[in-house]
């Protein structure tokens, strides 16, 4: 036990650490090896290695995504190393099956580019000079056969298939293409290379992150710990927030997008996202929950508060405050924001509105706005606009709005 | 249909191949294919590639390897392609688990030397300068693990688990390591490389020559044909054939031991050890069968005449009759043989018996000689052998026998 060897000052220390990482994490495997890992640490003043791997295939990065960054940072303030690992190695190979045309494979300079995109915007929550950047093809593209037998060898069949999704997949009699079967092998090796200490992921990653233990132990090297975060539930409140669930509110989005979105947060999920994407105290957070409970609070006003604070995190204090002010005005007081976005109106008087709203920029396709109009989404001047078949006549000063948040004023040339 | 192509001379041709070939298979997969891909040769001269695959780790020829030689010979001698492909990859490899101590990686050397022993063995059935000699490291070992994952996506889990033993394994919850699924696959990947048409092997390789048809069709190319030959059983007349069992005839061996061995093969495996083994037309052996059945035959000289083929095989006519008449001799009068292996005896005078079947080398060791002390093998000038703790004198001309066909003459030196 390296704990017995702390002085009291660095029990202190320790105990702190422990309990900060506990905050909010869903699973620790095992509890007693963090601590000893930490104890070490301490005692001999080396930083631990705290590994998340990222798929470079998808770099935009939502609320869902900082859950497990804001557990990162707390590491990185306490001096420990970040190692960002970027899963190229499968990005680039794609689908071997060809079945998944999403899945083509990746150029290098696409990898490149979509990591780019990844630190630039986990740069708002971890100081990205400090974090060690790692792309496993570095390593798995000079594998040969013949190393790949030998990692191979020490994972059974058995083992593999207790992976959930194999799992049900088997169940099903859905088949699964042996090459599957190395993706956790991957992410196992990854950790043998890196030597990590601890890996970070969403309780989604449970068996792949199991994989760096059981690979580490094969290698004769020391073991990671594992450290599940939550998974945070989208704006649907049901499911995991994804890009693709199209549920989720992207670290990049202008502040009153964010702050409208964040506004349809369910009332149930709040005190969830306050205790896993904001900085918030647990006892700050547990004096919110009391209000709610007791009625103190009104979980409107605490919303409010959440939002604000989401676009405090990503923007400023000024952005959050005018975001909140303009969510006052057009929701609370029913009115058209004041400044809204402009466009000088160059295309011709009379148009149809599908191609209106792709001209302006409101929407991307004349199928997304048939879409819109279908759903009641959008007005013209306050009027709701039926039928896509519907033209209009561009005037000066005339707004289009799409849903509650979206809004462009045509202007017309002198 | 290419059939329809064929001049009648060719048809003919066609016809007499087909029936040669068909000759003591167990299992043609698909029949169809087989005389489409035979026509074509015919009909364009092309003779088609033959593989059989072969294990660099044991090469001991015995005669349960020569039922898929002999078949082998049939398409060599009506101008095919013979591709033996030696499986070298796996043996460089050994055992990733480190579980089995037997299977240690090969050298270069060892699997050259082993491979030579092969085809110097091999000679004695096939015309060795018309045969193609492949080594399948040539290829595997130049796969990166990209590679390795394209492979791998083009077979399923459900599809390897098929595999009898694996199937086998799996139900009785033994383990099967993710590296053991890469054998078929790379067996199947051969035969894409050498783009063979036709490739033998014996019923239990079954799974693991349909992996050559499954890839060949994923890369694009045509399918070979499976040609899988029965096993033959064993000296036992129950297990394969097999080194590992002791119960087989190698076809190295003196001819004396071969003849012997072979006087001890079961009465009712001898119509089929004349269909995979000889020469003999079916007609001839379905004569035999015949004289067996009415008793015009005596199953004993029967016998004899398979003994007596198989050493000519092997050795030469004039070995084959001198092997008869030592077996007569001994077997049939009860007489040791005239000619006897000799040692000039350089040990102690007195000497334990377990001891002195080790010094002459006719056991390998002390336990092997107790063990056939117990049996009621050992006699000393005619008289058997009670107990292992017994003591001899050596005497000039002394004659220590093992069962009934090994013996050893002592000479006293002056």
């Amino acid at each position: 036990m390296v704990k017995e060897k702390l002085s009291e000052q660095q029990l202190k220390e320790l105990q702190r650490q422990l309990k900060l990482y506990k905050q909010g994490v869903q699973e620790i495997i095992p509890t007693e090896e963090l601590e000893e890992k930490l104890a070490k640490s301490i005692l001999l003043n080396k930083p631990l290695k705290i590994k998340l791997g990222l798929d470079p295939s998808a770099p935009d990065v939502h609320l869902g995504h900082t859950v497990v960054l804001k557990k990162l940072k707390q590491f990185q303030d306490n001096g420990h190393t970040i190692q960002l690992l970027i899963g190229d190695f499968t990005g680039k190979i794609g689908d071997p099956t060809g079945k998944s045309i999403a899945r083509k494979p990746l150029t290098d300079e696409e990898v490149k580019h979509n990591a780019q995109t990844y630190f630039e915007q986990f740069g708002k929550v971890l100081d990205m000079e400090k974090v060690e950047l790692h792309y496993n093809s570095t390593w798995l593209s000079q594998l040969k056969f013949d190393d790949v037998i030998q990692l191979a060898g020490k994972i059974t069949i058995a083992r593999l298939m207790e992976r959930d999704d194999f799992e049900e997949r088997i169940a099903f009699g859905k088949p699964i293409s042996l090459h599957e079967f190395f993706y956790p092998v991957m992410q196992g090796y990854d950790s043998v290379v890196l030597e990590c200490d601890i890996e970070l992921g969403g309780t989604d990653q449970h068996f792949n992150v199991l994989m760096g233990r059981h690979f580490q132990e094969k290698f004769g090297k020391t073991k990671q710990i594992a450290l599940l975060m939550p998974l945070l539930e989208g704006l649907d409140g049901v499911e995991k927030m994804s890009k693709s669930k199209n549920n989720y509110i992207g670290i990049n989005e202008p502040a009153n997008e964010m702050y409208g979105k964040a506004m349809s947060i369910p009332d149930e999920l709040m005190v969830k996202y306050f205790t896993l994407i904001t900085p918030l105290t647990p006892e700050e957070i547990t004096e919110i929950e009391e209000g709610l409970v007791k009625r103190t609070l009104h979980p409107r006003d605490v919303k409010m508060q959440l939002a604000k604070l989401i676009v405090q995190m990503y923007h400023d204090e000024e952005a959050a405050e005018k975001a909140e002010q303009q969510f006052i005005t057009i929701f609370q007081k029913g009115e058209v924001p004041e400044e809204l976005p402009t466009m000088t109106w160059t295309g011709p008087t009379s148009i149809t509105i599908v191609q209106l709203l792709v001209d302006t920029g409101l929407l991307p396709s004349k199928s997304e706005a048939k879409r819109m109009i279908a759903g009641g989404a959008i007005k013209i001047d306050g009027k709701k606009i039926i039928t896509d078949m519907e033209t209009t006549t561009i005037s000066h000063n005339m707004i289009v709005s799409v849903g509650k948040r979206k809004f462009m004023k045509l202007l017309l040339k002198n």
